[in-house]
């Protein structure tokens, strides 16, 4: 495996070079996170939605795994390294302005989400029928 | 069409609620945005991300139309308006800590990007070989 260390990012110099150029020039926010969106490999079912920093990124890239930057831990996040649920990356992509990820990942283990189901997406949003508290409805 | 000021969003109050309470309690962080990302209805393909404010989000939950907070132009934002390229929203969800939505819709017009592709997306991560710049391969 190479080294992540080695791995560098290409120059956001010009909106042609971000949006047409085939140097990967991933857009950092202020904290120093890119957002990162997990889906099914296969199906393209939404699985989380995470962020990673420069290193963790980095880190993905070369070990083929997931690695998130925790917001709440304020730390290194490698997915699965205590719940064995581990993501392995198949296919990264990055849109037009470089400043989010869709990480197409096969997921081990029982589940993507803490709680225990396949996705964090579990709750759909009800389409509000009158003035009042917005509700959800679990369809997982 | 009910007045989208008429709804509103429970109270994050504990970790229970938010994780697997029925109301919706969207956090929204220190710009007063939350994430959203947009996939094809039928066939999951991610579209774009991009971001909502309360008042954007609730007017997309009575819109029945995607409508996003611009954080370049800093102003409303309703998908399609100028371009034609409207997002009629098909269900939204949201995660188990319920910062990050998804929304399923059907992209009306050419496509779902600036850039005339059908999603923003149009671009893959290449796995890093050797030393140096991280490389990026158009996929559509």
């Amino acid at each position: 495996m190479i080294d992540s260390k080695s791995l560098q990012f290409g120059p956001r110099d010009s909106k042609a070079t971000i949006e047409e150029g085939l140097a990967f020039a991933p857009k950092f926010d202020e904290h120093g996170l890119i957002t990162a969106m997990a889906v099914d490999a296969d199906t393209n079912e939404p699985l989380m939605l995470a962020y990673m920093n420069a290193d963790t990124l980095r880190e993905t890239l070369t070990l083929g795994q997931a690695v998130y930057y925790s917001r709440s831990r304020k730390e290194r996040w490698h997915k699965g390294a205590t719940s064995g649920e581990f993501q392995d990356v198949i296919e990264i992509r990055t849109d037009c302005d470089q400043d989010a990820l869709i990480l197409r990942v096969k997921q081990r283990g029982g589940g993507c989400c803490h709680t225990k189901r396949a996705s964090c997406f579990y709750r759909k949003v009800t389409t509000p029928a009158e003035a009042g508290t917005v509700m959800l409805e679990k369809v997982i």
